[in-house]
């Protein structure tokens, strides 16, 4: 029977070897005594199985609240656990729910991070995963040899439709590629879901008639299940491309059946993640984060950026891009969304150390605060994005360029 | 305009008033640099407004990754934020990206955690809320003036369905009030969902007829959105009265989308919290989460138990059932699910400290591994519960009832 693995990072008072059967089986028979009818057999058959233990430092204390026991270090390890399939089938949920559940709870841990999960080969067969990816994205919106770049509708908030439509219309003029709603815009107000969708819609639809290309533009249908359902049917009335998710607000399931009707490419907001992530030892990490949206059938995903305005550290968000970029069943790669404080001075660390243009680079004030303007803004991403692949550092293409000088000007701290 | 209110628990190396209005922007305008058309009316209209501010303790060091600044401390605080319902209307996932979102990727805090919410009045008349709640919950199963009793299935995965069902009948004439699915068993090739519930349906029909008494069984759905609608049509169907929906794994879209339907008390298991909470400077405290959860639809919401066999504290759970017997907008109590090691000896500290009945308490071991047997076990909690509203001790208890004596010799520590 096929297997589902997934490793772990722990820290504990006990011994390791220990600790890790309480994770094992509180994840498969689960209770405190033995009961009647757990039989060896039944054990054998759907047991979680310790498949391998890695000690790694000693720490003088604890991670997170759990037991402490006087004199004692806590021990951090890599452990890796398997179950056979057999016990959730092809559910996404109940799949979340052992990798994830109540492991987080156990006393005998002072901290643990799922870190990777491995599922079987079959699940392709149940997932149809992401129908666009960034080859989708980028072919899309007419994309070739360099990243998609991007930007967000700034103020997050409270712009009537005609003045959003305006500014799309502005930044369609200066070149965008990408165009998002915030994750605090839904459905306001000021701005009705459906007329934004309309009036944003009727520019894209005439740069496309005019030009060929076809701007991206996410709407943000975050939202209860069936007022997703109708935004995104507006979307694909009107001709749109792409719809926003939100995925930890709303869910893995809604995300799925979304995802799953593979007419719009969904953008993934992971907003909230940091709850999940931010401490080193509890939570998850993103390379098995990314492979649980990738189940959703999420196209783009957002990884934060170099030197971001955030926490996060540059190794973390290379990881991340890379995560995305790795094929799953094959010929799956998802799109990594850049962004937080970007302004193209970050695309030469960015593309040394990911060596890729699949990506959409997002910038919000960089492109619209701009001192020569939005187009001069969008000119400049693409003048460092060129820049570092064709290995020239960030002063060399500043001289070589007016606007992106300006943008070094005005954004390098 | 009707706001909605969130209190944090903070924690900042940074001057504290300018550390919560960073939080206020994020959470609104949201950018690094000021752009075109954020003008101050649109500000005053739609900012996050820092309603309060109160200093707590002084850290010497972050409590999670930050920006650290040499020789400065880590000041916590409490503040209050509160927004104009105009920023999301009646959007659980978008209210949630908002009380949520980014804030914990804000570098300034080393630490932050959601206490409480509030939301308007005027929610009620969007949001259904639980249908059912504790009342509901009771009544279905005929419990009066008495916690009601339930077990769960263990093993949690393995037991075909004919083994599951004679499980069921002997705790149904041991006299069990409540029984569940684990969350780990969703549909397996070993009992699968359709007849599973067909299985255990017959005799509690069966019972029914004979005693009046329906026992209430919580089929575990947890799956994708069609799949999930498809279970609780055949719960429904069969007579059932309660499905389970694991709410992290599933998501509140699809969660809120089942509770809907009105037919069947939701059981909301919340697997995969420890990931949120366990941390006491990051992610969010069970006041918050119950209400969300609340708004959702969900009746019932697990509260972890007093003595646990997990990490939480005895005064946070006590805390999470008073949270769930607080009305929210009247009449609208949701059932504290009490579980975790519970085998009657911890209902005397459990009544001691919160002096309610209105609550599922749920003992797996502490039933199906009584010395006496199932029909002992679950006599045995009714006689702890029973001793414990008359102010008896857990001594006194045990000297008036065989089998509440024989639970104590077997499971006090």
């Amino acid at each position: 029977m096929e297997r589902v693995f997934a490793e772990y990072y722990i820290e504990t008072p006990y011994d390791v070897e220990h600790a890790a059967a309480v994770l094992a089986g509180e994840q498969s028979s689960g209770t405190f005594v033995s009961v009647p009818g757990e039989t060896e057999e039944l054990k054998q058959r759907f047991a979680a199985r310790v498949e391998d233990l890695q000690l790694l430092d000693i720490a003088d204390n604890p991670s997170i609240p759990g037991n402490s026991i006087p004199g004692k270090k806590y021990q951090r390890a890599k452990v890796k656990v398997s179950w056979s399939i057999e016990n959730f089938g092809y559910n996404l949920p109940v799949l979340v729910s052992t990798l994830q559940g109540n492991l987080y709870e156990i006393s005998q841990f002072t901290g643990l991070k799922l870190m990777d999960l491995e599922v079987p080969d079959s699940f392709k067969n149940h997932f149809s995963g992401p129908k666009f990816g960034i080859k989708g994205s980028k072919q899309s919106c007419g994309v070739g040899d360099r990243p998609m770049i991007g930007t967000i509708i700034k103020p997050s908030i409270g712009m009537s439709v005609s003045e959003t439509a305006n500014l799309v219309k502005s930044l369609i003029e200066a070149g965008i590629d990408f165009i998002k709603d915030d994750e605090l815009m839904g459905s306001a107000a000021n701005s009705p879901f459906e007329e934004r969708v309309k009036g944003i819609m009727e520019i894209i639809r005439d740069n496309e008639q005019k030009t060929g290309k076809k701007v991206m533009y996410a709407f943000n249908i975050s939202d209860e299940i069936d007022q997703m359902q109708k935004h995104y049917d507006t979307i694909v009335t009107e001709g749109g491309s792409c719809a926003m998710i939100s995925v930890n607000s709303v869910g893995l399931a809604a995300t799925k059946k979304l995802c799953d009707r593979g007419e719009l490419v969904i953008h993934g907001h992971r907003n909230g993640w940091g709850m999940m992530n931010r401490h080193p030892l509890l939570g998850i990490e993103f390379p098995a984060y990314q492979k649980l949206q990738r189940l959703a059938g999420v196209d783009q995903l957002h990884v934060n950026g170099i030197q971001n305005k955030f926490w996060e550290s540059d190794d973390s968000v290379v990881t991340s891009i890379k995560s995305c970029l790795k094929p799953m069943f094959g010929n799956d790669e998802i799109c990594p969304v850049v962004s937080s404080g970007q302004w193209g001075g970050q695309a030469f660390e960015t593309y040394r150390r990911t060596q890729t243009t699949d990506l959409l680079y997002m910038a919000g004030g960089g492109i619209l605060a701009h001192p020569l303007g939005p187009k001069a803004g969008v000119t400049a991403l693409q003048q460092a994005w060129k820049g570092a692949v064709e290995g020239l550092t960030l002063e060399e293409t500043a001289a070589k360029h007016e606007e992106f000088a300006a943008s070094v000007k005005k954004f390098k701290k």
